[in-house]
């Protein structure tokens, strides 16, 4: 694996060497001899202090150099195209630039415009794909159910401009799941079902999460609701939030995932954030081991 | 010690087994082994760069991963509560989180909910504790007198709001001090006198001085000047500065402290800061020593 | 050598020597236990996220501790003396400071004022001195061209404002180049011709262009072109941009060299500047390894 784009067509056998990976990471902790002398740029053009932390932390526990680059102080900011900004890090021979965009393809882009060997990680483009977050909801679900063919898994929230429930669905279907539902007023639902082949999508929040095994509750930004004439946060909680009235109508063990920040109150209540069903923490755990992974996989040759 | 919190009721064994490490620091400069494959966490709710950069490098300096987590740009400032913020940081299996904070006991706050082992050092929250300030200023004073239980110690400045002072009377008074004298223009004394039990409060400096062995400059805040009503910068002087002329009141080798940074002209006189009694560098250098002391101390068993 | 403040009057030796280093560099990549246990400080004045990450790079690749010290939200910003900085800095015991500011001979003045052993390596002041710039200029003329003697070179832009200029001027004689045409509009062209004794001056590009072996186009800043009266963005690039008609009138194989970061269609052509004569990606990767030529000189005893 060269550079990790997208999780979409991404072969079975790749997903699950990933999260084998990314366990046998988890269970040693670190590796430091594996990266070292290797470094890794974080090259961040949307804030996202906790998912470049979880970068920043898995690198160094394999021995690699971080660097930060500071987009909004760089020249970047001043006018210098993202080509140039691309191959002057390249030229300073970075083995890896990890990449949030909020333009969709812009880490592929980079990765064909790229004159080196350096690895493209895309760690979230626009509404597209945020392939580390899917692996990471991938890995805390199968840490606890032992295959997805069985599963009925909801999503609920912004599906329609969420990077996050793309590659979710990307990497349940990779793995075996074909009853995948997504939930979310109608101004939020996708415009191009397509995109999600395979998947029922729903107004029902109630209906949907009958029998669910797994419901992944999206962030919602307020921006977003405004724009989308939805109702006050209230009223989002009232027929989109989860509490424990709802997760009732789960499957007694339903795992209830996020991918963080949560908005409590808004998207989930509490009682279910905190409670015993919710894995959120595992998928905060297991982001660290699913990018030493990812970088293990692109920087050294496989085991 | 599983946190450093605060030097309030610490036996005065722990803050000599403290000091005692921060030497053999100083002495040896660096134990890159001690503290390898260990990640600090630093998360500053208030700038303090020089903090901050006193923590990082004695972190590196035993070995340790440091990790800047920009609050500035954290979903904590979108709203996440910072109780989601602690246990994601905990989920990503750090071992110490270095924290500011401008409210009063919220790294104790942190310290309670926290679920796993993370050792929480308070690095200052609000006018309450400021613990390495005091234990680098009570190693300071101890490199160049032998024993605290003779000393005649005044900390002028803004000892109300100051939470260096607290600290400072803390360590003092542990080790043994029972001639401490806080001096500062009326609105700047403590409103509740009780919380520096034992310790002398006056509005006259020159008087205060007489026969001190150590004087603290305490760094006066210019919005705190302005909100109490203090005289403008050139009166506060006449009347709270320390000058040579008045530090000649004082016992022959007084000591100078300050926290820095300091103010020429403000509340010290260039002569007095940058004069032979001063100690305002030893101070930093300490800083640097001290840190390295609490670190390994909560994170390593005692030597 | 102690520091490295400016090129003027470096003798031709040094810079032979720290070339020779850096090529060692270069071909070998990195070093890590060459100053393992050192600390190098980034205490830039001025924002240049590019310069600061190639110091950052370097000073890692020798195995370093590299602290970036946030200036704007310092203490410096409220007020403290840089004096004052500069000692609290020397007090936590760095081994180099890696200074960019503003104003001329600010980091000569701080090595003057230096109480300890600490470096002081210029990355950049006022419109004076450049020092990496120029060996890296001088590195990437030197993997091409076998002697300066010999050579014809232009440099572009905004002559009187630019470190680089004066740093490329000094490094170029310093190995033998007696034949440096400085071109720029009037307004644009230095004030004091004896800066740059033994170098001509003229607002004529294509006549300068003539036989030309090197050309260095320096980075036009919109900002003062507004301010110098100067066309807009199209006229400028009408007299003094590089394209390619421009670039044939000089030797066929004229490197193009540029500092970046580029503004492509004010001061050079894409054409030009991707195009085959176009040394400007070499030139980022030679900054890395003249960095760590310079770190390693000022910080070792010579090899």
């Amino acid at each position: 694996m060269r550079h990790l784009l997208t999780l979409d067509h991404m072969p079975r056998a790749d997903i699950t060497r990933l999260l084998d990976r990314a366990e046998e990471f988890r269970a040693r902790g670190q590796q430091r001899g594996l990266l070292a002398g290797r470094t890794v740029l974080n090259l961040f053009f949307e804030n996202s202090t906790r998912t470049r932390t979880s970068f920043e932390i898995a690198a160094r526990r394999l021995g690699a150099d971080v660097v930060n680059f500071d987009v909004s102080r760089s020249s970047t900011a001043k006018g210098e195209s993202l080509l140039d900004t691309l191959h002057t890090l390249e030229a300073m021979k970075l083995d890896a630039l990890v990449v949030r965009h909020g333009e969709n393809r812009m880490p592929d882009w980079l990765a064909e415009h790229a004159n080196t060997m350096v690895a493209i990680i895309n760690a979230g483009d626009g509404s597209r794909a945020h392939p580390t977050q899917g692996l990471l909801d991938a890995l805390t679900v199968r840490q606890r159910r032992d295959d997805f063919e069985n599963l009925s898994i909801v999503i609920c929230g912004d599906i329609r401009h969420s990077r996050v429930a793309r590659s979710d669905v990307h990497a349940f279907t990779a793995l075996g799941a074909h009853d995948i539902r997504l939930c979310a007023p109608r101004a939020l639902l996708p415009e191009d079902a397509d995109e999600f082949r395979g998947c029922a999508l729903t107004e029902d929040f109630d209906a949907a999460l009958g029998d669910a095994d797994v419901v992944v509750m999206l962030r919602i930004q307020k921006e977003r609701m405004a724009a989308a004439l939805l109702p006050a946060d209230s009223d989002y909680f009232a027929q989109y939030g989860l509490d424990a009235r709802r997760l009732a109508l789960a499957t007694p063990d339903c795992l209830v995932l996020h991918p963080g920040p949560i908005n409590r109150g808004v998207e989930i209540a509490p009682e279910v954030a905190d409670g015993a069903q919710s894995r959120i923490l595992d998928q905060v755990g297991n982001g660290v081991s699913v990018r030493m992974a990812v970088l293990a996989e692109v920087l050294t040759p496989a085991a």
